[in-house]
């Protein structure tokens, strides 16, 4: 029985604009819109045809699944959706400029935040109109669950989890899983597998609209990865990954 | 606590071309694109907000579906995909042109099999590429649950369960639900909810693109029904649904 696990991530519409998104529920920009696209074709292609998907409560992160399934003419299969696999909140930082944010705290506070493991950036106030407990998104999920700030660490703590009592299941019982996320809930997954010690995560960039793919053994270990396609486009986009300041994802 | 359901179809590329469609996986005509987006206007105008989706395997209906979440900015809630919300099957009909069927079985015959309420249509032969055992698709369902065939007795036969064991426990829960699907399966709930004779369902017509809104009491016993929006369009739309020749839905 084969265990496939496909991760996705895309381009959304603030990746340009330097600012914070976090769990800002911007849209995938053109460009972003036009590789996923791409992507599914590419699974096309390489006959990796999942059975399940996987996504956040975000749009960028379920049009980019939208694409990939629609290309794929896949569109009948089980989609869960989880404010658990949402990229990690930044708090008071979401929406703000990187710049502003440099000349408020500093540029070596700013470094923390986007290269510690453990330092969460400052809580959204209660009163807060980003509280995500005042979201419509999150009217059904318990208060006390949803976070004012993390810290990739805390970003982890509700990825993993979420990974071991649902997505496992699926490749387990011989599924093919597709998880269309975001660039730290997607490290949260990369480090759980791969076995990524604290201090190194934030130094693995997942490029963007390219299928990482893991083949995964009886045990859900796994047993390889790879990106798909074109080695030039991967190298491309995991330095445009590298690149692009780590805070914005 | 409130108990509110919203039935709604949409207009396939297959609606003009004088076919019948079934279980024939086309996409929306271009009108039935715009038309969802504008049912997604009309229901967050009324303020009639789903909490969770229904929909079937057929991307006419998953379509539909998702243009009213896009427009909604309702991407998130839960949508629940099953083959048993899916258009009546016309088996060995399905594809073949209304004239050419008349041509071959007779106007009384096809009379029978679009108006009578326990007549089948030919079935497929287990060869037939269009046998949904051999579409993947339906790779997860088992095979002796799928159709080769439907009398809309049938269609009803698989739809109401699903309705008794799935969706009516959200709506008990306060849900509000929101179903995409076809003319027949519609029709299914239809009958269901307002307890109709069996010899009178298939004159009932459901409007497409336009929401029709059950409020149930808290026993999810119907206490009334409405389309959305506009009297004329509402009339319009049954109009066309009406002079449709209703095999071909």
């Amino acid at each position: 029985m084969s265990h496939t696990l496909i991760l996705i991530r895309g381009e959304s519409e603030w990746n340009e604009l330097n600012l914070f998104t976090g769990w800002e529920d911007v849209d995938l920009s053109e460009n972003g819109h036009r590789q996923a696209r791409k992507a599914g074709k590419i699974l096309q292609e390489e006959g990796i045809i999942p059975d399940v998907a996987y996504t956040s409560f975000l749009k960028r992160s379920i049009h980019t699944l939208n694409h990939i399934l629609e290309q794929m003419d896949e569109e009948y299969i089980p989609v869960h959706k989880s404010w658990r696999l949402n990229e990690r909140h930044y708090g008071a930082l979401q929406g703000l400029n990187k710049s502003d944010v440099a000349a408020r705290y500093g540029e070596e506070q700013v470094m923390l935040w986007r290269r510690a493991y453990d330092i969460c950036p400052p809580r959204l106030e209660e009163d807060d109109e980003r509280n995500p407990r005042r979201s419509p998104a999150y009217r059904f999920v318990p208060g006390e669950e949803l976070p004012m700030a993390e810290s990739l660490k805390m970003t982890i703590e509700r990825v993993v989890p979420y990974y071991e009592t649902r997505i496992r299941e699926d490749l387990h019982n011989g599924k093919t899983v597709i998880v269309a996320a975001h660039g730290n809930s997607l490290r949260a997954l990369v480090k759980y597998l791969d076995h990524i010690p604290d201090d190194q995560i934030s130094d693995i960039d997942i490029a963007r609209d390219i299928p990482l793919v893991y083949e995964l053994d009886e045990d859900c270990r796994p047993v390889s990865h790879r990106y798909l396609g074109d080695a030039e486009a991967v190298r491309r986009e995991l330095e445009k990954a590298k690149n692009h300041w780590r805070g914005f994802e």
